[in-house]
């Protein structure tokens, strides 16, 4: 039996809408602050967590992945989007699905980012979860605070290989 | 006529507990996602934009500025908390007072970061607005989105000179 597998493709603004947002400066108008001493570029991306409430964490890595990595499962998050924003420059690789009541294993496609930007899920959108190649690599995450369970997962009928 | 000046000191959780969060993981409890390939620390901040909504926004630095510094005015958002995170290495030195109708110009402190850790004003806190000492930083903010009015501004009856 062959093994599916996937390269990643430069991740794009237009190209990840279906699935969520790419958090970066170079897709928004840059206004001033601060008697222009700072670009601002407002606004990034759209969270939305129904009824609960934001919070921000960071997260670490402690063992990294290194590629081909086999894909076994999906989550989504049904009450929130989420965002991961790095806080040291590294490449993000994200295996994604839309949004629906299942999954659609023939619709999965990965992207990878340039080090810097960061993603913000829709609520709903199916992924992967995420990776770390490096130890130590920091990531702040925007989402829903922890209460009510929000995350369903799917375990892939055909696991993918994820390629560099 | 001497001129006040105020060397920034070391920032903790504890010294600027009276004005806001520091967004770092020393002083929260790590927990586990993914396996364990990750610490995770939950909900370093408290996001409080009343009844408006939270966007994220990249502000990058243009021009630098050089210590000492003079500063001639502070300003609060009196409609929601403010949170800046570094996306790249860099300190950042803050001048703060108490939330207040007014401000107390002698309560004035200031704090200089590690380099890593992030700040959250808590609504109201009188704050001088963010400076960078290097081109090209870049801060991720979150804050409420704009709309109302949300900013006051106090000039400083006495500038204070921000030493190294």
């Amino acid at each position: 039996m062959s093994q599916r597998s996937i390269k990643p493709l430069p991740l794009t603004q237009e190209r990840f809408a279906p699935y969520g947002d790419v958090i970066e400066t170079g897709h928004s108008e840059a206004g001033s602050m601060n008697e222009a001493r700072f670009e601002r570029f407002d606004d990034l991306c759209k969270l939305d967590v129904g009824d609960g409430r934001i919070a921000i964490s960071i997260a670490q890595s402690r063992s990294p992945t290194s590629l081909p990595y086999l894909v076994d499962m999906v989550e989504r998050h049904p009450l929130g989007s989420q965002a991961f924003v790095p806080l040291t420059q590294c490449k993000l690789i994200v295996l994604v699905a839309p949004a629906a009541e299942s999954v659609d294993e023939n619709a999965l496609v990965a992207f990878e980012t340039n080090g810097r930007q960061g993603i913000n899920y829709h609520r709903g959108t199916w992924h992967m979860p995420l990776l770390a190649f490096e130890t130590a690599q920091r990531y702040l995450i925007i989402d829903r605070a922890a209460g009510a369970p929000n995350c369903d997962i799917h375990r892939l009928d055909e696991p993918i290989l994820l390629l560099s």
